[in-house]
């Protein structure tokens, strides 16, 4: 079997200019007017597009998202060190690939590269990857990847990395703490052809603002700082997005910008509700939503857990998906869900439900006592949420 | 490329296995004893194993489900007439399948057997497969599996059946209806290898009951008639699952398991809610729970309702799935939620969020305004959602 990574990136190219192309549609079909052009702002009401072109207007969006964050000792080059976006775009498949970060964007490339072929290493400085996420969901995750062959270092830190002709060479401090050595770990070094680096992502913040116009920023200096309104300091200027804060995830963008847009249009539109689920899109994938067994205990709080597994589901059997889990964390008290973990295969999608009950107040048990269809991946949720209400059903 | 039937079935039934081992272990666990045999109830509080064993019991439960409906003039045989377990076991991919009714059972099976190269046609009485489910829906799904090859004739029933050594040749009449033709159409000869009998399914009642157990049946004589704690006429004797009422689907026998066995342990478990789903598993799936747009149009009621494409669907796209919508349907003042359907990739799945927001009595706007992971399937959920409320998204 052959790949073809040319006749690969052409499809993505088309699904992409069919999405894209969709927008622009919908854009032409409300009237709004797109201008192509590298806006700055110039002052409170007054956009300059390129060198000459001035818009004049009452009020002002910033929504110019965020950046990858770059190592000063590596910095991108776009053909062998490379950000995300120069990492969805290779021509080939190339023989090594080292990952520097071992978050969303570095596993989902990091596996993506690895199941084409290429010998893949992804360095994490914690100690899990995902990290935020659920421990054991990313224990489990990370060892489903390395069985399929992604190699993974958590713990581990580039201190150095050497750009040659032939070949880029980094320098890996490995933590010994671990094996009961001294804090200092090993340091090795792992040659390789390219390097991902996928560290996380700055907010574009400067880029788009002129001289004199500055916008309060938060205190840790990262994000501008907005009112529950969008309003940055300046007045008549909003932003929204991975501007404004984390998650820095397209669909919190996308509900800022209805409830902004609402605003402006003087409608009574209730704000968005519920936790902003994140998604991690490898196999198995990963999905949250709310809080996590880790966030509840920092904060002190009680909560009970019901989890069920993958293996005893009759459609994941089926499906040889038989790896993961459905965790849902809720108050002892009045059972309300406050958080929900799911690794699995379709873990993207199974977390709708939770997350809509969990917007709506709901409980574990209008989970546990609504019909979920059979055979359907939709019951390992219906059964964790009969663990936690002390009922289990396929679970001894 | 070479289909090995042989592989397949051996693998179906080490995931049958798998899944009825599990379930012997949990009875054990839970100290449930299981007897093997025929089981007859002789008397209000008796059961009789095969021929001498003889039980003594309070409380006797029938959940002895449902049998394949035959038809008088083409009765089952196993071998080149079939039933839907018939259909399962094949040991190899017959040349021509005919199978007579197209409801979840014909369509899923007939669609596996066409895909593995069989040549396979449906005939359906009705006019529309899937006979009550969402009429647009249901001529998605026919026009997409004749796309994908299984042939499809609505509107026509098999008048006889000969069967001979070599083929079985079915006299099928069409209805002339549509073409504005006498009312009786055409008469067609098919000549096929094999024929899948799958017109539904008939309650199990007698095939317990020993004489003079004689339960009283519904009106039309179809089911058991019990009251909502699962009794029947006869003192001690409950039934569950096919044999009192439709919809036959496993989910909905398991969830009257629950209620029953927590009515006998005298716990305070509150009964199950919200729609039951309705599943058909083909490819794009076809899901629905709760009221249709024809249900509601024949009780008068008013409803508005909200539908979005698949084709606008960002993973849709990405995953070459743009074929299909999701429709919701709420009453027209308070936007609660009255139904749902899904024709697509992973309806199945998707449904569920739908169900647990009816189960809770949730309105299309509880939908509309949580977040749905970007880019998921269960956005066109959202989207429907947000077209329902009138504030349409990624559509004009």
């Amino acid at each position: 079997m052959n790949l073809d990574v040319k006749a690969m990136m052409n499809r993505k190219s088309a699904v992409v200019a069919k999405l894209t192309g969709g927008i622009a549609s919908l854009m032409k079909a409300r009237q709004v007017e797109v201008i192509k052009g590298k806006g700055t702002v110039c002052g409170p009401d007054m956009v300059k597009v390129g060198a000459s072109r001035e818009l004049k207007a009452p009020k002002i969006v910033l929504a110019t998202g965020s950046l990858p964050s770059e190592l000063t000792h590596l910095p991108f080059d776009g053909k062998r060190v490379l950000n995300s976006t120069d990492a969805l775009s290779l021509t080939k498949v190339p023989k090594s690939l080292a990952v520097i970060g071992a978050g969303a964007v570095g596993l989902e490339l990091g596996s993506v590269w690895s199941r084409l072929g290429a010998e893949v290493t992804v360095i994490e400085a914690m100690k899990q990857v995902i990290p935020g996420a659920d421990a054991a969901a990313a224990r489990t995750l990370a060892s489903s990847l390395k069985k399929q062959g992604l190699g993974i270092l958590t713990g581990a830190t580039v201190e150095s990395a050497k750009v040659s002709s032939r070949k880029i060479s980094l320098s890996i401090r490995k933590s010994g703490k671990k094996q009961g050595q001294k804090e200092q770990g090993e340091l090795e070094n792992l040659d390789v052809e390219k390097v991902l680096v996928a560290v996380g992502r700055r907010a574009n913040i400067n880029s788009a603002l002129g001289a004199g116009i500055n916008p309060e920023r938060t205190a840790d200096g990262r994000f501008l700082k907005v009112d529950e309104n969008y309003t940055t300091s300046v007045p008549g200027l909003f932003a929204i997005g991975d501007l404004v804060g984390n998650p820095m995830l397209a669909h919190k963008a996308e509900e800022e910008a209805l409830a902004l847009a609402a605003l402006f249009a003087g409608e009574a539109h209730p704000p968005w509700c519920g936790p902003v689920p994140g998604i991690v899109y490898t196999e198995p994938e990963l999905a949250w939503a709310g809080e996590s067994e880790e966030s509840l205990k920092a904060s002190g709080m009680d909560y009970i857990k019901g989890q069920f597994s993958y293996g005893a589901n009759a459609r994941a059997l089926a499906a040889e998906a038989g790896e993961g889990f459905v965790k849902l964390l809720s108050s002892p008290g009045d059972e309300k869900l406050l958080g929900a973990v799911i690794l699995g295969r379709g873990a993207s999608e199974l977390i709708a439900e939770a997350v809509s009950v969990m917007a709506m107040g709901g409980c574990a048990e209008d989970i546990a006592l609504t019909i979920h269809g059979h055979p359907t991946l939709s019951e390992i949720t219906k059964e964790a949420a009969l663990v936690l209400s002390g009922r289990p059903l396929h679970r001894a």
